[in-house]
């Protein structure tokens, strides 16, 4: 007998725990008959958290992720809970934090089929990957004070964090096109300095891999003006959370993208990199496929059943390029009826 | 007799004097017989002042700058002066605090005329002003430290900082079309905190202005999903200096894009967007527009002279709308070509 996986469910605020009904129906579709023994333990989390139990990340739900070989998160938060006394977002950095889940990894594509839900004007595919580090710098820093007359965030970085996450990005670009863009500030910041330090001798060790690295304004128009030039672009925490919300929306679909959270060992988390949408909460037309996708890096990643994953993610291909895809992507159909054609596909396909 | 008028004059580097050549043409041609009289104080600044006096900001430049009635600055730096003790960044974050330039103010606009030239699928006239604080926030606060294990930032703000420069913001949008956005990471961080409350107590003074708050990564996909919906975002420095080159791109001509940084008293300071584009020096193909578009700033802010920029932005109307433009624009004429054309404008319109 195969050991059972173990995954933990976090299924998050308003469309969350639509999308992510959507995403374990396609694991059971997909797994079904492949020797992969998987067991659900659902947990409350965010807003949901803050109304059940008072507080966004609570002891039994850190424990069940702790205790799970992988993590599957929804959207999370919203107005309902924006005078809380610990917001959902604050559970949101209290989990990365607690779970050690110090790389944020973040691919952007747009295929040929895709480039028309793009806002700009292309003419190449796009394929690259944020690296974020995570845990760290003005997120977590200290002092952190507020008074009447100002205020102070602290960017800190040590070097072992930065190494750790650089590591991440280099073993990455290895098995993709084998290129690493450090972004940074470092004609004002002296921690965007040590970035290119010590990334710059991370980067020697890894002697097949081209390096470069680019300021953080210059990039912000590069990821417009030529996205079709970067393989593995690493970078801090705050920066990488500008980035790759801006990356997400050359895409023009965002409601496709799912991310990664990796630590040193424990569980990874896999979430759709999108809000959980209030406004259109209940109405059955969130996009499923951030979580699908989510579902299949989790295969992926977490499980090695890349096998898995690859049908998963043809299914959707087969999916949109059919044009059953939700209102978001210019289509009429439901979560629903995404998800059943998307199950329909995996299971053609077998 | 009038009162000459002083207008120190730093030239830059590379592309610096190509262009900065063309704005005092066009300086020139627009003040003739128009009851303007000024003179010109030309000293060394960035590169060049590192090249001859050993640093970037030599005392009597900036004594220069403090009494002059304005600066005009062109793009400074380049791979020359990579190694040297103080880069000429260094010196431009000097100058901003030494002249307590607290409030940079970059246009971005894409007319009609100009939506070919954006990078963006765009269907709606886009025309927003960043007000970004520049005197305070990362790129000043202390401690700023680096050693082997580790290094650290510090962001920090004042409450009379962010009130001085949200006024230029409320200010300047009675002027405009009554909107002030105001960006932060108020989720996050305590100075964004701080922002949101000060921002919100002056914004209740100026009823007439309608404000928002967006998270910055949020604003990130914004400037590409939905420019035409911003009239004046205001921000702190280092959201600023991202955002505003975002904001350059989606318009797809840098070489176009002029800027000011203002103080409480003393002068304003004029340049150009872009850096100083090294590739390019020499060719005679730099785009003057965006120096052009400084001197025509000037006049119109410190000098009151509307009618007077008026007529230079015309001119460069006109000049696009007959492509007569630089490479980089696609057309193929030269820098002198552009700057001849629009001075033959102006005369032609007086
Ligand atoms: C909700 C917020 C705290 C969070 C962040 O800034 O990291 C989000 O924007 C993200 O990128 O996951
Ligand atoms: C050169 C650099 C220090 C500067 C900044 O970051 O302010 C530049 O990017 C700008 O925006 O004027």
């Amino acid at each position: 007998m195969m050991d059972k996986k173990k995954i933990a469910v976090l299924k998050g605020d308003y469309i969350g725990p639509e999308i992510m009904n959507a995403g374990l129906e396609v694991l059971k579709a997909a797994t079904e008959n492949q020797n992969f023994d998987y067991e659900i333990n659902s947990v409350p989390f965010g807003g949901e958290a803050i109304d059940s139990e008072g507080v966004p990340l609570p002891d039994r739900t850190l424990q069940a992720c702790k205790n799970s070989d992988a993590v599957l998160l929804s959207a999370i938060g919203g107005p309902k809970w924006d005078n809380a006394a610990k917001r959902p977002e604050a559970g949101l950095l209290e989990i990365r934090k607690k779970l050690n889940l110090f790389s944020n990894i973040r691919p952007t594509q747009i295929s040929e089929a895709m480039q028309d839900y793009s806002p700009i004007k292309i003419e190449h595919e796009v394929n690259f990957v944020i690296v974020r580090e995570l845990t760290s710098g003005i997120y977590f820093g200290t002092p952190r004070t507020k008074s009447a007359a100002g205020a102070v965030d602290t960017m800190s970085y040590s070097t072992g964090e930065i190494e750790r996450v650089a590591k991440v990005a280099f073993d990455m670009a290895m098995r993709r096109n084998k290129h690493v863009t450090l972004v940074d500030k470092a004609n004002v910041l002296a921690t965007s300095k040590l970035w290119r330090e010590v990334v710059g001798r991370i980067a020697d060790s890894y002697l097949k891999v081209e390096f470069d690295c680019s300021y953080v304004d210059a990039m912000a128009m590069k990821v417009i003006s030529e996205p079709e030039k970067f393989d593995v672009i690493l970078t801090e925490n705050l920066f990488g959370d500008i980035l790759s919300d801006e990356a997400a929306e050359i895409t023009g679909s965002l409601g496709t993208i799912p991310s990664m959270s990796v630590g040193e060992n424990g569980p990874a988390l896999y979430e759709p990199i999108h809000g959980s949408a209030p406004d259109i909460a209940g109405l059955g037309i969130a996009n499923p496929i951030s979580m699908i996708k989510s579902v299949a890096m989790m295969l992926e990643n977490s499980f090695d059943r890349g096998d898995l994953a690859t049908r998963i993610n043809n299914a959707i291909e087969v999916a949109i390029n059919k044009k059953v895809v939700t209102p978001d992507l210019g289509g009429k159909s439901t979560t629903t009826e995404v998800t059943s054609e998307i199950i329909n596909n995996i299971r053609e396909s077998s």
